[in-house]
């Protein structure tokens, strides 16, 4: 990889190609391989390709004079607090106000219990630093997060999917999962879920099933890793009840300030039972030391001093009427044989393509045409995803969203002309995961 | 661990104390436990107490007005993207100012092979986990940094210390500790090294010796690890040519602005070869995505927009002045038999005892008459120091650091005297790694 990632740059990469150390790294380093598709994204990042495959919230909806006069005068009453070292746990008012997030979701908690995580990303690596023997099963829904399946192959756990439906994981198939891995001897350390708006499939838990993926669990001792990013960015009623609001002690619960407030100041939390937590804070230090007291100052001046309520409505609203624009589109543009999801609330949408196609073999056409999305196999760990796509509609601007919808309809009807001239030729797989660039989380 | 670090508050720990996780945890876990004097730290930071434990920067030094003004005028400015996520590798343009910042030390770099960390801390975590297998050796300085220690604990390196003295490393002892490795058939998969104004030992690593520590593990391919938070902090002089200015595809070597302007940001930076360089971006984006985008941008802007070579003077002559007040204090108020270093920059003295003296047995005593040190078993994986402790010169004002050593100097004293007619109880060492707090950086 060379600094194509570096939006707008292009640097030449210069001296030599060859790996000096090539026989001195670990072996958990052998998994780190740059995604095929990092190059492309370079290519889709230019103003005149529609991205339907970055996650990044639309930050440019937040009061920014207001968080500029904020900063300001974090700096002015508490300078040489915010630009000191800060505990590994992080800011204890700001974990005060983190739980005062996810009462929200019906979660009932206290600092004590929270770490506060340089975004959520942090949180997943260090809870998989705590619990991964290379060879564990980790139990994750199929399609899952990209970020979530990096992590989990730079420790080397083995990923078992675990298939979803409109309702989410299911259960049956949960537990057929821990009885097959217990059969085969294998460590299942722990359930990894997105159960709202997930990342990349779009489908929601029900709250019938929250009750029976939490007693299946508890039953076979396995803890549950609840990530909800997204939670709060429902299109319809009430955010639902998180699984931590009906298991304390066996659900660690990872939340995020990227999504409902901004990305760049990298603001994530782990909330755990004690003894988890206690070697969250330690593996938190031993990776960091502590996160910015800036940042961490910042969001809590925020959520002190503005109507962050008020503005995550915004974003729902937002987001809701980007939704609507691409599912209005979907039908229209996409081929028949097209199938995909309908999110009730977050980011994304998961394409089905008709067989016979191969989403990462369409992309450099879909780039070449000017419209980019995520090709599934990345949100995979063993392979599946050839047919799938993610279409996220969280950055576009509505009339962009339809004309992405229309430039990728397209390329598929090509594709599908193609195949059915010269017969399906399904791209070659690499094994391996994709490490996913940040502007894909 | 409970709250205790959270300074200035305490709140009661509910719950069960009965970890029902005990037997799930990762091998690496079994590693991370929360140091012993960790309680005794909160007690230190209370104000009554000289602290001469700690190894944070003098912030309140920082010209605050300015640093409220250009963050304001960042999200003023340039708001939709410090507020949002960025590259895995760092902000394009602060890379460029990284490289200004190391030529200053000899370092001709492009801004390419730099990659932005959260804080050096990090860079140190990454470059363990892409070189460390369980029970591969890394070679350090005895003693060396704690945070080091703790992160090649946490990562099951095995630390084989290599002796130093007053002109830091000894080349010769680095060479023996390398055949004696290979003689045991271990791999050597790095130097960790802090030439200059060491941390804790407070020597720097003579102009002679670089050249010939070089020449010792370019001939052993054994990579060195520059660690240099406090070269630019040197009280005589011009900044010392850096290791990696001699060899720039042996050396990682690892920044930070922590001390040359503020640990709040948490932006550090490692400098490495090309093939580590894409190995660290891909380690950096599956543990945190990406750094805070407005941390950079902030500590960019602070660079660009403010006398950054002065405000380095500044806090030269700070230190230089409290180096002074602790060299000054020490022969005054230190018993016969007590040694220690003399820094010429940075942080630290690194002090030992008379024979028949444990400084951690010390400890508690001396926090009792109101000052704090650290003990010299943390800065070392293999329970020596039993009769050293780090003092730190770097927060507290002439007058307290006097007063500090005053109080340490009597409860010595005492000491000497209960060993004198009891006779000498080595305390016990509990073995493994002290995680340390951040605060003791």
């Amino acid at each position: 990889m060379t600094t194509e990632q570096d939006h707008g740059r292009t640097t030449a990469t210069h001296g030599s190609r060859i790996d000096a150390y090539v026989d001195r790294y670990a072996a958990r380093a052998t998994g780190m391989v740059a995604s095929e598709v990092r190059a492309l994204f370079a290519v889709a990042s230019r103003p005149e390709v529609v991205s339907l495959a970055g996650g990044m919230p639309y930050v440019t909806a937040l009061p920014l004079d207001a968080v500029g006069e904020l900063v300001a005068e974090l700096v002015a009453d508490r300078g040489p607090v915010a630009l000191q070292y800060g505990s590994g746990q992080g800011d204890p008012q700001l974990r005060e106000q983190i739980c005062e997030v996810m009462r929200l979701e019906g979660i009932e908690a206290g600092p004590d219990d929270v770490v506060v995580t340089v975004g959520s990303q942090q949180a997943l690596d260090l809870i998989t630093r705590i619990f991964i023997d290379p060879g564990d099963v980790i139990l994750a829904e199929g399609p899952s997060y990209v970020g979530a399946l990096g992590t989990f192959a730079a420790y080397q756990a083995k990923v078992v999917h675990v298939d979803m439906d409109d309702e989410g994981l299911i259960p049956e198939a949960l537990a057929e999962a821990i009885e097959a891995c217990a059969r085969a001897g294998q460590r299942v350390k722990f359930l990894y879920t997105i159960p709202n708006f997930q990342n990349p499939a779009g489908v929601t838990l029900s709250a019938e099933r929250r009750a029976r993926v939490l007693e299946i669990c508890r039953r076979a001792r396995v803890l549950v890793v609840e990530d909800n990013p997204y939670g709060l960015l429902g299109f319809d009623g009430e955010p639902m009840r998180a699984l931590r609001a009906e298991d304390p002690d066996g659900v660690v619960y990872l939340g995020s300030f990227s999504k409902t407030l901004a990305p760049g100041f990298r603001v994530g939390w782990a909330l755990a039972p004690h003894a988890i937590r206690d070697k969250l804070i330690l593996a938190m230090e031993s990776a960091v030391l502590s996160h910015s007291t800036f940042a961490q100052l910042a969001v809590g001046r925020y959520l002190e001093t503005q109507p962050w309520r008020e503005q995550i409505k915004a974003f729902r609203e937002l987001y809701r009427e980007r939704r609507d624009a691409m599912l209005d589109a979907l039908p229209k543009f996409l081929p028949e044989g097209c199938t995909w999801t309908r999110p009730a609330g977050g980011f994304f949408v998961w394409v089905t393509l008709p067989e016979g196609l191969n989403s990462k073999a369409i992309l450099p056409r879909a780039v070449a045409a000017r419209v980019a999305f995520v090709p599934g196999t990345g949100f995979y760990a063993d392979g599946q995803g050839t047919r799938q796509m993610r279409l996220s509609y969280c950055y576009p601007e509505p009339d962009r969203i339809r004309e992405g919808v229309r430039r990728l309809g397209s390329v598929i009807e090509q594709e599908l002309e193609v195949r059915d001239t010269f017969g399906a030729g399904a791209g070659r797989h690499r094994p391996g995961v994709d490490t996913p660039g940040p502007d894909l989380a």
